[in-house]
């Protein structure tokens, strides 16, 4: 394993401080308890927006922190759920009166330290608070990490769409249900080219042969569908549309918003054909790729593959996918 | 060698093709000859910015054509130059009536094809030409694709200030000579971890040991200053700082931007612990660290590693670094 790194157990607090430093215009950076807040805290009237998860996939969350996304990210060790208190002490930064919304991937550390968190912030902070899981990975019904499916790159997506109705100050229970409606509009796949190494462990997560994949894979490594044999971008596009869509179920001309997500190790100039293909293999299913995004946004430290996110779009949802974000990781608008 | 791709020569085509249906709000693609340029073309008393250079660098040109940085690309096949009449070709898309100005990294194919092309465009189009070549890789003196130094990550920040100041109405003269300025005030090092392989080549371009960095590394996978042994961040970091310091013999209190630019496969978590690094590395040499910029700006395939840019600033240079741009890469403000 070759990393740019110090010593193993300073990983994350070395990249949050270089984080915090590289973008002390948006965030302000706590390093015990480990926090990323939107620099000046929350705001009357506006439903405070965290998430959190384990670390190694960079952006996801850190930076999708400050207007129009999220307002907290609670940042774990690699792959390691944080804890209830850096989820309490992110509502204490960024809540004002409008009550608290987790995003929680649907992992079962994740889920159950959020859990303990939103079960203390009514009574620790006298704030009301909201959970959306997503569990857009259609790849595998349960997983190491998880029971039901995985939440992967359409994370990206619910948190977009929910900062930007954040923003025009949809209350709780409204955000829970306009989450929910992206993350059941939204599915993923993923393919592994190669493994990630986490730190700690300081060896490959899995082994692949030179010519095989592995067919929706997890973003800590974990086994997808089957280890099969490398094929071209299109091959592979089609396969993981066409699984998709199998769960999607879209209709006939729906109008889609077409994720391809690098998982860290992939160059860009492979992402965009990669999104050629995709979009083909969309349209082939009768699909109208309608909004897009190309990169690396939801990763598993340095794994070359990619996953493919296709989100039903509706006007709303839409709207609020085009409305200005400001984050260190995406930019838009004002 | 496992990529995403379908046929190796279709790799630049097909990632073209990607490349501008996900941008098509701020860009128009050509596939032959192969071009990107800026939707809407030229404007009248704007000089016209046109870089370009061997694909595998991405985002670097392509993502960087828009309001505010290039107004065309021209992208050659991996590692390999443009030729002159797609420089030619994108010259026409774009040029109005204040000139054209090339912005050059200096390796030897580049400068011999945008050499011709401008000479050629005076007669074929009316429009007068200037050329900015960057040379900002310090590591060494010559190399395998070069005369004199490599042009490598400072040249992100040269296209995004003489961007802003094309926006503004410099003319061909003021913007070569403030190009010169920044390349000047700029040096670069780089480190690779591992190596990337050329899809034509089917293999690794260099092999390294698990415990062996190569210092000095070009974007193309040259050799650098020396094979070294892998070691923590912070002497890497203090290394790579000295040695450009060495270079741009910044006075105590100099205010510079600081780039960590990641090579293609590191992951972003590790390229702000570089930032982390890199910044007390510059403060421990008496700079004062006034802008900053981290990410995968100027790749080299999957390669893993880093480089760290200085630019020494003065006020123009940060207003236009500040200024707003819009690409498909970069995007801040307006």
């Amino acid at each position: 394993m070759k990393k740019l790194m110090n010593a193993v157990d300073d990983v994350l607090t070395d990249s949050l401080r270089g984080f915090g430093a590289a973008h002390a215009d948006l965030v302000e950076v706590s390093l015990d308890p480990k926090l990323v807040w939107r620099k000046g805290g929350g705001r009357a009237g506006k439903v405070a927006l965290i998430s959190g998860g384990g670390s190694g996939h960079e952006p996801l969350h850190a930076g999708f922190v400050g207007m129009g996304m999220l307002d907290a990210a609670c940042p774990g060790e690699v792959f390691t759920s944080p804890t209830p208190d850096q989820m309490v002490a992110a509502a204490e930064k960024v809540h004002a009166d409008a009550g608290v919304l987790f995003i929680v991937k649907n992992y079962s550390g994740d889920v159950m330290n959020f859990e303990m968190a939103a079960e203390m912030i009514p009574d620790m902070l006298g704030a009301a608070t909201a959970t959306v899981l997503t569990n857009d990975d259609v790849a595998v019904e349960s997983s190491l990490h998880s029971q039901g499916r995985r939440g992967v790159a359409g994370t990206v997506i619910v948190e977009k769409i929910l900062g930007a109705a954040a923003e025009r100050g949809d209350g709780l229970a409204e955000l829970q249900a306009l989450g929910d409606r992206v993350n059941d509009a939204s599915g993923s796949m993923g393919v592994a080219l190669t493994s990630c190494s986490v730190p700690a462990a300081g060896k490959p997560t899995f082994t692949l042969g030179e010519g095989e994949v592995e067919m929706g894979v997890g973003i800590h490594g974990e086994p997808g569908r089957a280890r099969e044999a490398l094929r071209g971008a299109d091959a592979l596009a089609a396969d993981m549309v066409g699984a998709i869509c199998e769960d999607l179920k879209p209709a006939s001309g729906q109008e889609v918003l077409l994720l391809v997500n690098g998982m860290g190790g992939t160059p860009l100039m492979e992402l965009y054909l990669m999104f050629d293909a995709a979009k083909r293999a969309a349209e082939a299913q009768g699909l109208s790729v309608a909004r897009s995004l190309v990169g690396n946004w939801c990763t598993s430290l340095e794994m070359q593959g990619c996953s493919v996110t296709l989100t039903k779009l509706d006007g709303e949802m839409a709207a609020l996918w085009d409305a200005p974000v400001h984050t260190a990781a995406m930019r838009r608008g004002a």
